[in-house]
């Protein structure tokens, strides 16, 4: 069991510690990227030394905000923190040999379970990014315009720019405190949120048009296929937060996207909820995790097989 | 020339009257129903007789938050508020009436061309909703949950959700306090900004598969043919602001939307620019007109000849 910490113990113990490596997700997304571009940079102004682990699979979309302060190759650090991580199974390859020695656990996912030293869970908070805000505030009272524009990008994508059902008055008031810190909020959102490369409408509409409802309606499938990726010329960066889609129609109350992985058999599963409906649940019965409302996991089978374990586990909840 | 108030001296002012009448804006937005139903709310609230005008153009997605406060047929007001209103030819017909006698005007809308007796002009705010805060705060120090659903709606409305460029760390403040003094954000961005029907969904697949670029990608042509219409079931509501889409893709710099028109021969053609391309200068070819960045006209031909007619025009300023 790690030892619980508050924010603001988690900032007296980070003070008291230097030669920090930090630690983000696999297949990152902007709540990881920014927590950890952020805390490097609240740490580096407080005169320690910091740096995070070179993620192999960061996109084009969220490199900017961390590449800065990838650690050196000879880097040894004395603290492993890790940052957004709920599960062992979500560090990269690079970070297994971190795995079993993590000092510090920053998260927000009230299924975390990792083993750390210390772990400060805020299972209320929307991002990640909002409770490495409140260490940061903690620590010194404000935040940088670098700091603040990287907490923007954790507390705006994991938000959905502040329209998901996530969205606290709490992410609203630290998003106003971080652009009045500085955080480019009109360039930030243009880069994140409103546009989108030719190869993601495509993809889009591909998704849209192999639609799949069940249920009444309440359930709708959507497929990600190789072929599709292919066709569409898309990547990761592409499909960032495609899973919402489903969810995003009129009736719909189970959205699940269903991807089919380059490099595996494997297939990775998205399902969002809109209440009662829990995603968590719902992934847990193929050993995935998340939120109420956002979960996921991988099953390996072909597409049309998973619809139907997928829709054996539904029958019991819809 | 009207006389200038701050939101303190407007909220002076309100105390001292009664019987408001509140006016909205032709082909009304989500700030000016939410800014009048809001402000309505907050002067009942006081003890005041306060009404808003009917809007007959108020589509199904906003009435909710204003049609509570609707106005006898038999009301006599003693002071004419206009909320959200920067020039008057954008009363309804039912308001043109009260054009002479307005009492106040509440705008944020640095073009305001209106004659009042008094105006609470705050330029750099997002949205009137804001101002209308500011107002009601200096009234009572603190928003009901009736009142903050309304200006919810008014701020997140005008800015996208807060994602496009208006949105200040006081839009995001208030947003804050709004969620906090109980608008039910999750609910409402649901309902404004995350839910589409089945047949809008499916003409913006239909649209994006028949997208076409020319001159380099920096054009690109949409069509929504009748049969499109037809195969989605999709309505007026239903395509509402489709021609955001094609400038919404990277490195399209001008988005040309052509629609069949399903009582007529004529297509409705929308042009959308991103400067320093002018989207009014293209549609005065055809007989039409708009804004620098949104435009549009009514060509009388087939969807392929419209395509060459527009580019045509178009080389010229490529």
């Amino acid at each position: 069991m790690s030892n619980k910490l508050t924010p603001y113990q988690t900032a007296d113990w980070l003070k008291t510690q230097d030669d920090f490596l930090i630690i983000t997700h696999r297949r990152p997304d902007g709540d990881t990227i920014g927590s950890a571009g952020a805390l490097a940079q609240g740490l580096l102004e407080l005169g320690k030394t910091a740096y995070v682990l070179r993620n192999p699979e960061v996109t084009p979309r969220y490199i900017r905000f961390v590449e800065d302060y990838y650690a050196p190759d000879d880097f040894k650090p004395k603290n492993v923190i890790i940052v957004d991580i709920a599960s062992p199974d979500l560090f990269t390859k690079n970070a297994e040999m971190y795995k079993d020695n993590i000092s510090l656990c920053i998260d927000h996912h009230k299924s975390n379970s990792l083993n750390a030293d210390f772990i400060c869970l805020e299972a209320g908070r929307a991002s990640c990014g909002e409770v490495i805000f409140d260490i940061l505030m903690a620590i010194s009272g404000s935040v940088s315009s670098a700091t603040a524009e990287r907490l923007y990008v954790a507390l705006s994508t994991d938000t959905g720019c502040f329209s998901f059902g996530n969205t606290t008055a709490n992410t609203l008031f630290v998003a106003s405190l971080l652009v009045e810190s500085g955080a480019p909020n009109k360039i930030l959102n243009k880069h994140l949120f409103r546009s989108k490369t030719y190869s993601r409408i495509n993809v889009e509409s591909m998704l849209i048009s192999g639609l799949e409802f069940r249920f009444d309606n309440k359930v709708a499938f959507a497929v990600i296929t190789k072929k599709m990726m292919e066709t569409a010329g898309a990547d990761e960066d592409d499909i960032d937060d495609i899973t919402t889609i489903p969810t995003s129609i009129k009736g719909v109350k189970i959205g699940i996207t269903i991807r089919e992985l380059a490099s595996t058999n494997e297939c990775k599963i998205s399902v969002r909820t809109t209440p009662p409906y829990d995603a968590q649940a719902i992934c847990a019965h193929f050993g995935g995790g998340g939120h109420k409302l956002a979960a996921g996991c991988s099953i390996n089978n072909n597409i049309d097989e998973i619809k139907e374990m997928l829709c054996a586990v539904l029958e019991t909840m819809i």
